[in-house]
């Protein structure tokens, strides 16, 4: 159940397809040479690997578990939370102003995915710090950026999301949490939070929690609602800790995957009001917690990923050793089940679909970097336009992706996969919470249509649509079979995609349940054919330095199997689904609800 | 999380897909009139859903343990099995002559189907026990059957089915475990089995293991394994029980699901050999297993089934009662989920999926009677051939089938659906056993291509491909967008299956690693296409009823909304399907096994 971080992957898709260089070139990125991204990431894959790995199945096995109050984090996370603040991790993509390393997007994007390879449980507070990060650093006052920025980015201290009521779901017009003026400028804060990530814990002095509150005098609905910040203790003048704040843990959930990660309910106020202090501009919290949210969800899509890729390795092991029954072709005695066609076929699917989806995600960190930094704002405007639709796309696609991963992960494990010591079925059963928290794949989908697809008319996704049949064109110049095979079926998959953003566009105002009816298989072929086309790049890539004769060619030779492999097999599945979208409303539609 | 049995589907299946008239008409199956059908099978549905459904998620919080060899099951467990016995479910499908009901496969297969929707932990003693009573009717002397069935058709004992050896998972020729010979017609049983359900346990007085060993001087291989009864407590000549045996369990596994059911870890022989008897002759063990598995894993197929109906009977109910966000269309204020598209869409998705794999296998269930009990020897045969066919789609197809339908499901509820005591998760993690016991989807998918596939050159798979085609000509005949859409999508999926066909058959041979590569996907693939013509069918007779002004309207209506979404989400991968079996293998069998 060891984890060795992919590296080689890692960087083949960094310089070669996210364009490490282009990145380093840009203002504001000029530390991140290729040396130094290379050395950060080493640095970090044995940090992830060394320290975190490990702790990922002990801490399933005996979870974060509340008493009075308090919450005590499963055996070990502790000193790696302090190892990994003291190392610098929490800091790499923030300001070196609050003593980040002020390193781009498509750097510490690596160091995500490996970090949740190691442990998702473990890796989730350093996300949800990374998002009160970006909102105080976005929206907080001087102040505010004086006295919480450094320690979170340090790690001393941890941040949280507070959004889920009981009452609410993911629906934010129905958040009810009071927040009242004092005349001080501080308000008390009276409400209760469900499912509230590392909502407490032992692993940092204090906890910064973002909580979305209304005002006495708000209007109804998201537009009523405010960002307030509710620290576990006040902080004093001096930034040393005061009182203990009147938020509190009553209790955490029994769940199903993630143990290790405490979900919280919190109650704020229960003795008497919880102190905060607003955020930016009364009114506008749902604003600024979408700056955490896009931080987070890119996040949790680079969860999905990490994920695949542990559960790919867990089961490629589990192949190479388990010795049963005879190859196929004929062997005297029995091999190691790698060799036979079906687990094989399971193992490139986990494979295939786990690196066209580190792809997508890095080529989107990269995207984002040139939104931030490039000097032409034209081009950063329509770069963040690129990366705000891939958005969605990253952590819908992402997260389903490492359900099925894991699905065939336990499967090439046969009957051991359904004992738990094997490990296998963990990643089963964390999964599934990828695709639910941070926005179901249904509000990403949401996203996807409303406002990326349908408010500028499909204009983005058709550049992005451009760029793949570029792609198609440089394959058509290719020979052999396997690049026949992934031609043809990016060919049909952007089509497809293409249809059906016509389709959305044309129908999302008169038909809006229709088109709804399909937005979550549209998240699904956006997926598939885009993370199909950063295959086809990379078996193009592949294909070129093969010929040059230089680097590692079984990387290579890999690289393009594996790209042929992800054509035939998930690529074509664009077809389905673009007639499931576009045909397939009536079938959605047609039941009364009494009738189910 | 309470269960309704799906009677009137149940019902309209049996009688308009399958055929009960026909299946009484046989010789034999006089008993099974449509109203006893009716009658027996509200019955059962009080008993499941009444007794043994309230145990199912209390059962999952507090499983079976093991205490010093002994195995206490989880509470009402006891009670209920003895309930289940008296009433004579045990021996619906058993001969009379030994205390059973003597009723068609067709009438037991919706009993088993509604056990499992109650409790897929609780069904798994009685579906070990049906297959030891089916070993025993085959295989045993007259004694055996006189010592044994009568206690196994009442519930008083069980059966249980010891394959697996730790070394020899799927692989039967591994098997170790040596029986010796006593010279008085029993033999001393050494070895130890893995993975036993129900292998100890307190809900019956004797537990009837039937072992797979081999003699001193067997061949090695499959063509070496003998088959065993090795009964917990020897019985006496007056049918007394007798001394205990030496087959002890050592331990039972830690799950990932079916908690309550004890998996256990068998040792038989450690204080100087365990009693058994022959089954049958020496050596033809494998083939006496496999009526037990035959068996088995159409039952398997069945928990697939009744897993999925409890999955969306729950997600249904859920997602009536949970109210957030407002309607697409504009709502005042928030609205129950149900009325959300994306989630009708996957609510539509189980139910389609559930009821598409209901149809098939109760249909199978028929075949089975035919070829059991009908007067020809020529259609006894080529129905035998359908259905043997049948058998491994079922069971692959439909346990795949009910993981996408339980994932499903816990993606409905959203953050509640992660929680354990909503219940959602427990069908997550228990579908995930169907897949691989009685055989993998990959064991089963070669059982499809070799023996009832490749052995024929097809024969049968394009016997029941033309009855495809014959449903296709009817839905032409019939105007109206859905029938037209379901027309369409069989018709294209009839072609890839046939196309399928066509390739498994003329590349068997030649090229088996490539075959092979596909053979998973040829699993779904017939599932789908014969899941979407039973589908289509239903919503043919439905059409017919409507016209008719008979029966339930909206019953009716549902059946065809339902067949139609079927086609345009399910049926509408067979596409894919084809060109990933057909162009797919490159991409499977490229790399070697270091390159993973």
């Amino acid at each position: 159940m060891s984890y060795q971080a992919p590296l080689k992957d890692i960087l083949f898709v960094m310089n070669e397809l996210a364009g490490l260089s282009e990145v380093h070139a840009l203002p504001g990125c000029e530390d991140a040479t290729p040396d130094t991204a290379e050395a950060v990431l080493e640095e970090n894959a044995k940090f992830c690997s060394g320290v975190v790995a490990p702790l990922n199945w002990p801490s399933d096995k005996e979870p974060s578990f509340w008493h009075d109050g308090q919450v005590t984090t499963s055996a070990g996370f502790k000193e790696a939370f302090k190892a990994y603040g003291e190392a610098g991790w929490q800091g790499v993509q923030h300001p070196t102003a609050f003593g980040g390393q002020g390193l781009p997007k498509l750097l510490a994007t690596p160091c995500i995915e490996m970090l949740n390879s190691a442990s998702i449980s473990f890796a989730l507070v350093a996300l949800l710090s990374d998002g009160a990060i970006e909102a105080l650093l976005t929206a907080g006052s001087e102040q505010q950026k004086a006295t919480y920025l450094e320690n979170l980015v340090s790690g001393k201290w941890t941040g949280t999301m507070n959004l889920t009521e009981p009452q609410a779901g993911s629906d934010l017009a129905a958040v009810r949490t009071r927040a009242v003026p004092q005349g001080d400028g501080t308000y008390k804060v009276f409400g209760t939070k469900i499912f509230i990530t590392y909502g407490e814990h032992d692993l940092a002095e204090n906890i910064v929690h973002l909580v979305l509150a209304r005002t006495p005098d708000a209007p109804a609905g998201v537009k009523g609602i405010s960002l307030f910040i509710v620290p576990k203790f006040l902080v004093n003048a001096d930034g040393s800790l005061g009182e203990r704040n009147d938020a509190h843990c009553v209790s955490i959930e029994h769940k199903l995957g993630i143990k290790a990660s405490p979900t919280a309910v919190l109650q704020f106020g229960d003795h008497g009001g919880a102190v905060g202090t607003l955020v930016g501009e009364e009114n506008r919290g749902l604003e600024y917690m979408f700056i955490m949210m896009n931080a987070a969800r890119f996040g949790v899509g680079l969860q999905g990923i990490g994920l695949a890729e542990r559960a790919y390795q867990q089961a490629v092991t589990f192949a190479r050793e388990r010795v049963q029954s005879r190859d196929l072709a004929g062997s005297a005695g029995p091999v190691a089940i790698i060799h036979h066609p079906d687990v094989r076929r399971m193992l490139m699917a986990m494979r295939s679909q786990t690196e066209a989806a580190r792809a997508l995600a890095y080529v989107g960190a990269a995207i984002s970097d040139v939104a931030h930094h490039h000097p032409d704002a034209a081009i950063r405007a329509e770069s963040l336009a690129v990366y705000e639709y891939l958005v969605p796309v990253i952590k819908g696609w992402s997260t389903e992706m490492s359900q099925d991963v894991a699905r065939d992960g336990v499967q090439v494990h046969g009957g051991m996969g359904f004992i738990e010591e094997t490990g296998a079925a963990q990643h089963y059963r964390d999964a599934k919470i990828l695709t639910i928290y941070e926005g179901t794949t249904a509000i990403q989908a949401n996203d996807l249509v409303g406002r990326k697809t349908v408010r500028d008319g499909g204009a983005v996704a058709k550049i992005i649509l451009a760029q793949v049949r570029t792609t198609e064109a440089q394959l058509a110049a290719l020979s052999g079979a396997d690049f026949q095979a992934i031609a043809r079926q990016l060919s049909t998959g952007g089509t497809a995609l293409e249809a059906v953003v016509d389709y959305v566009v044309a129908n999302a105002r008169t038909d809006v349940k229709a088109v709804f009816a399909g937005s979550v298989l549209y998240v699904k072929l956006a997926g598939i054919v885009l993370g199909g086309w950063q295959m086809a790049r990379a078996a193009i890539v592949a294909q070129q330095r093969l010929g040059e004769g230089s680097g590692d060619a079984a990387f290579y030779k890999a690289k393009i199997a594996t790209a042929r492999f992800f054509a035939d097999h998930i690529l074509s599945q664009a077809s389905g689904l673009r007639s499931a979208i576009i045909d397939g409303s009536a079938g959605v539609l047609a039941l009364e609800a009494d009738q189910f």
